[in-house]
């Protein structure tokens, strides 16, 4: 389907993008640039890349394919940098977690290349980082979303649409706003929240004796509290009016439940509980019927 | 080992406890007794019991260890309902998952015979309730903690110890008060804010939409959201004041996190969020290694 994939970030959203096209014999090179060397020469030493480019610039050089993996902040940057090569031939996607944000810097950057960019969202991650832990299977079965503007062109999406489906995903479109909207409450806030629990123990004087018994609720729950803090800084920056937003309105809802508590208001505690704990039933149902 | 079990309360706790005694062959027979008569009959259809008893009283007749699995609130109407039947030949212990009430409880309601009472947490759970999920390996390699007082009889906290470590578990032991200070940090603040989050999604005009678009993180985060409302209800109005105290804690912290990006200081926020991530890296790493 495709000659050249360039890869401009082969960390683990990168890396495991290039494992699972290869795979499914979905392109015959990849040309890989990251920032940092070391990373560069180690997803080639692992066979994640074909190619170590000297530069995110030379790394597009010849793609008909090139998806961008870098912190969010670093998206203009990047377009910038490789905008001369950028031609209406070829799909250039991101993996960001923030939409608005990455679409304003591509207007600014590509200007009237922007139609070749679609911007991409895959609703998939672990809980560590690094090219090493790449792995072919991250999106398999998982949602994308798509967040195509007036300008991207039709051709372009539908390519976009494509490959992700190729690799086992449901895709998904959206406008950008609405995007970052609905992953402020469902996933920029729960990390926000989860970083904030861990300080909140960790700072205690008995906070380690108090982790030493937690079990696996509290394993679950934090699991998104060791994501990368350079990753998780851009994003709560990029979208913090969606974002506070949301914490306002989480806020209002514990204090609900901390005033029933104080109050030993039982009856309501327990409404409060059981309407909590249906919608979680009902979300998890409804996730195991797609 | 034991003789009879009487089991108070055949949901998921004490019906994983008794297939987890059967299959260790720690125990020769079953008696159970459930507040709903539904409840006991399936326990009993299920093999999880072998005698269905018509009263708490009744179940503990005969027996050599009782464990009482009910809701915390309804601890001292249990043990009133079984004190003419406890002797200081008898181990009885609980699963609930706060400590200084079910003590205060059991002082009030056992008077003398409270030495016979080894108070008990075991660690483990299901986003799941009810007898239908119970399960002999649910506490297979997690932690137990035992709360005994200066009254415990050293013999009944002994046997406590050995059958808890013969299914598998590590047991802890620590004052009622110091075990209720760190849960509320480590499950129970994490359970309300898991509620909190729910209602505050589920409440606003596209919460649907937006849980349509949740991903694994979600699903980890919010798998205790899922938890049952009675239960919970008594566990935070049980431990009101320690709770209360580690949501204080933490909306401070929430509060640092979200001025950091209210400003845009990304440097602080970056930092905050390193913090978290070390934190829970290194419990993880402890965790594995136990």
């Amino acid at each position: 389907m495709f000659e050249q994939l360039g890869l401009i970030g082969c960390g683990l959203m990168g890396g495991s993008f290039a494992l699972a096209l290869k795979r499914a014999g979905l392109v015959k090179r990849v040309v890989g640039y990251s920032k940092s060397p070391s990373t560069t020469e180690r997803a080639y030493q692992m066979g994640v890349i074909d190619v170590e480019a000297p530069s995110a610039l030379l790394a597009v050089s010849g793609a008909d394919i090139v998806l961008i993996a870098v912190p969010v902040a670093a998206s203009e940057a990047t377009f910038k940098s490789i905008k001369h090569l950028v031609t209406p031939q070829m799909l250039i996607m991101d993996v960001g977690s923030t939409k608005r944000d990455v679409v304003d810097a591509g207007r600014r950057a590509l200007r009237e290349q922007i139609g070749s960019f679609v911007p991409a969202h895959p609703i998939a991650g672990k809980e560590v980082s690094g090219v090493e832990h790449a792995d072919a299977d991250l999106y398999s079965g998982r949602q994308v979303i798509l967040t195509p503007i007036e300008r991207t062109l039709t051709i372009q999406l539908q390519k976009a649409v494509d490959v992700w489906s190729a690799l086992g995903c449901r895709v998904v479109q959206m406008s950008p706003e609405s995007h970052d909207a609905a992953f402020a409450a469902v996933s920029h806030l729960p990390h926000l929240i989860s970083f904030a629990l861990m300080n909140a123990i960790s700072g205690q004087p008995q906070g380690k004796d108090y982790l030493s018994l937690a079990g696996p609720g509290f394993r679950d729950f934090t699991r998104i509290a060791a994501s990368d803090a350079k990753v998780w800084r851009d994003i709560m920056i990029s979208n913090r009016e969606e974002l506070l937003a949301q914490t306002k309105i989480f806020q209002r809802n514990l204090q609900a439940l901390e005033l029933m508590i104080s109050s030993g208001n039982g009856e309501a505690l327990e409404g409060l509980i059981e309407q909590a704990s249906l919608t979680r039933a009902h979300w998890r149902m409804a996730q195991q019927q797609k």
